[in-house]
């Protein structure tokens, strides 16, 4: 079943400690095959060395393991919300990379500083409320896609493919599982980036909506000229 | 004699400079057979890619050597200490591991500021008193441990299974080596982390009980759901 | 045409992701032949690992693609501008290398406070002024070109062989492509440096001029005596 | 001519890249000959992977090249001071090692914040004073060395092996070429626990007195117990 996507995952899934985007399980990455309504995630707690596409799990859009043998990530009650109210998301990334987490710590979004940010993320980078007692004690998972969607409210996902969970770190997302793993690895490295601007000049602005929009409408939109055309 | 915890102490130490916690031969891993009240530990200032099992020591809970041709690592007074008043423990590791060396000699435990920590560390990772002269003068190495057992009074150190000794560096433990240099890993991870994140907001105030709670939980104790359940 | 220049420039932009200088496509070299009138510059958004010397793209100074079934750079209307102003060049870097990108953000030129940036860098390496939104509108690649020219209205381009463009990145050149990545990699590790010192010292000022003059002259021009004088 | 010592600093000089300690050619490493009277120095401005032991320079005490094709580092003047005025020192290291460069750049020592430092220098590595106008227009590199002796007018520079110079970056030195470079390498990681600890405390001191001893005579002197006694 699936099992071109199940290579995909696991391929975007290897490609986070090949990047350096996690240390142990500290991550994971699903991809969902919006026709037939299933999505491909990670096992739980399984080392990257030994996971095989056999070892992906088959998830259906009511959080119901269809086919696997392992437990899914425990994070998959996240992905599911995420491609029910995200609907032109094709993958979705969890990880705890070392900068974005950092940022997400200190509760505070990655702000727009450079044309770095603006080539893949039209603004700030988000982050999310603190989420509630109640939240946290009752359907956490879900919960904690439910403020990721609410912060979300009126920023439209596919022009900024990444969020900060308050407290935790950042999860991304993309056309594809492979799409979502890039935009990790961009994520990473502008946190870093902004980290040390705002270090170097600590009243920082972000950068002008004019180079922001020609940043992110050079790679993105009808208009894009970056790359070969493809 | 317990050649199987030789060959799993030498994998634990050898693991410390393939994640890079290690410069030289600055750091030291030690397993225990708690039923045999024997412990194997590395031999002092001996390079890691020409130590093999045969080069572990082994020492009783005297403190005396039992077997083998090399002196053990100063630091195994401590390694005793820990031993003898943290039962439940089964693997000890010290390092000088840069991110959390530089908590240690700002004299700082490392605050739980996020989930990453709150998995593995159930609150701050405390930093102890600084040692006396007479201390320091006198039986130096058991009484670090000394002032690390007085550090964990009023704490489960198989919650918080790591500690800063103030101006020296981490000391972790576990359910055996192997655990132990995983807790080591993820101190220093957490460390880097928590550097960069009050950094970024001074006034960083720790994450809040529940959400510790909630993660910590969610990987130990016997409502733990992380993993494959193993 | 030109078999020889393409491969020198194929391996100085593979030069970039082996220094760690780009993440992904984020860079491009290009070198030029003064005699002939053309340069040659990396195809667009193409990756470094599948590039070869055939995809190398010729373009001559009216900014005509003259050879290269791909995309030239989406920067190439800057290289453009910078052979034609700068006439001593032979070859031009543009990266986002995080050290010297951080910098640009932040809107701050790099100061000379030691003698490794004295050793190539004649003075602080500056950051351009922020570009007008008519610029960024208009014709955006070629006026990142003309607000470097303008940086450099007092600065002799030979002495200082790099420049960060505001809010963007780094460029820098050199006698040919290979010599524009060699300053590329000492822009980044100075860029690195000047953040620790600067933040370990902030009201530190730069090196004295007596200290410039003898590390820059000490490498340059007519009394050179640093290497073997080949 | 002293083949075996050319082997040794021609691997010395090697293990710098190795170690990270060097960008390009940054870097140099001579060991001498006490008994005959002469030092091996590395080539000036040849890269490090092209370096054969045949390369390896011969300078006598009076800086006159004995034996060797290629010129000796440009530094050759400042080692020529050191051994004559530190008259144990066996071999020397000079690199622009970024966090020590940095602590260089900021003309601060660096702190004796921990027992790492403590464990291989009794106390603060020191900065120099900034050079003069007639020292860096006169005999720069021998007053280079002259400034370093200087600075220890009241220090014993086998107690402390190695210094900052002003502005520029990091010498140290060793019973031979291999040692000065162990303790080079043990500087940047001071060098860099030093930074992130002030920067964690800023009003952090210097450890105690007492610690200090311990750490330095336990590794160091006719008391030292550390290591397997050799």
């Amino acid at each position: 079943m699936l099992e071109k996507l199940k290579e995909k995952v696991l391929k975007a899934n290897l490609e986070l400690p090949k990047r350096g985007l996690v240390t142990y399980t500290w991550g994971n990455v699903s991809g969902i095959d919006r026709e037939k309504g299933l999505f491909i995630i990670k096992p739980s707690g399984v080392e990257y060395d030994q996971m095989t596409a056999a070892d992906m799990v088959v998830v259906d859009l009511d959080g119901e393991k269809v086919e696997g043998d392992l437990k899914p990530s425990s994070d998959t009650a996240t992905h599911l919300y995420l491609y029910k109210n995200f609907e032109e998301i094709g993958g979705i990334v969890h990880t705890h990379s070392s900068w974005a987490t950092s940022w997400a710590q200190a509760g505070k979004g990655i702000p727009a500083f450079g044309t770095t940010h603006a080539d893949y993320f039209y603004g700030e980078i988000p982050c999310t409320r603190k989420m509630t007692a109640e939240e946290i004690n009752g359907e956490y998972e879900r919960d904690t896609g439910k403020v990721i969607v609410e912060t979300f409210k009126n920023i439209d996902p596919t022009q900024r493919p990444g969020v900060l969970v308050n407290n935790h770190g950042p999860f991304s997302w993309g056309t594809d599982a492979e799409n979502a793993v890039h935009n990790a690895v961009v994520m990473e490295e502008v946190a870093k980036m902004a980290y040390r601007a705002v270090n170097l000049n600590p009243a920082l602005q972000e950068i002008d909506q004019t180079l922001l929009d020609k940043h992110f409408l050079r790679k993105h939109g009808k208009n894009a000229y970056y790359g070969q055309g493809k």
